[in-house]
């Protein structure tokens, strides 16, 4: 795999501009979706966490009834990478599948 | 299913004399269980998840690289019940086995 290249304040705002529900918390982005119970909330975390395991980048994910909530940072760069918003990307698709 | 019985502050204390890996947070008992890694960590949350399912009763549940944090009210009594002490209890056993 590639290494992960840092966004910096600019590109971070540039995604963020395009995705407006999710929210930059320090070195991390973060978004909380909503469900209509414990299981369908918990679907969704089974296909972001099998994703996220398969690019090797991995988030923190907060499952409830009724919502998950994604944290995504990037270790390496101290700070956010093009990886984060990519993952990001892929939860948002599964959210709107 | 019976309804919850709510826990009074001796009742709270005696399981957490009993679970010193777990912690009372106002209405919450939480406990963060780790791991060697995102994958055993998702795992432990997968059975946590289903066995909660199964209950009726779910926690919030947060899954990161090499941790894992369960945390368990109950809404119905606006407190701590004995479903939390239950399903505590099932969630140490998953991390013992």
């Amino acid at each position: 795999m590639t290494r992960p290249t840092k966004l910096d304040d600019a590109a971070v705002k540039a995604f963020l501009d395009g995705a407006k529900d999710w929210a930059r918390e320090g070195d991390q982005i973060v978004r909380t979706y909503r469900f209509p119970d414990f299981s369908s909330a918990y679907a969704f975390g089974a296909r972001v966490a099998l994703a996220c395991e398969k690019h090797d980048h991995h988030p923190e994910l907060t499952i409830g009834w009724g919502h998950a909530t994604v944290r995504f940072t990037t270790h390496d760069v101290r700070g956010l990478s093009d990886r984060d918003v990519t993952l990001a990307k892929v939860c948002d698709a599964f959210y709107s599948a």
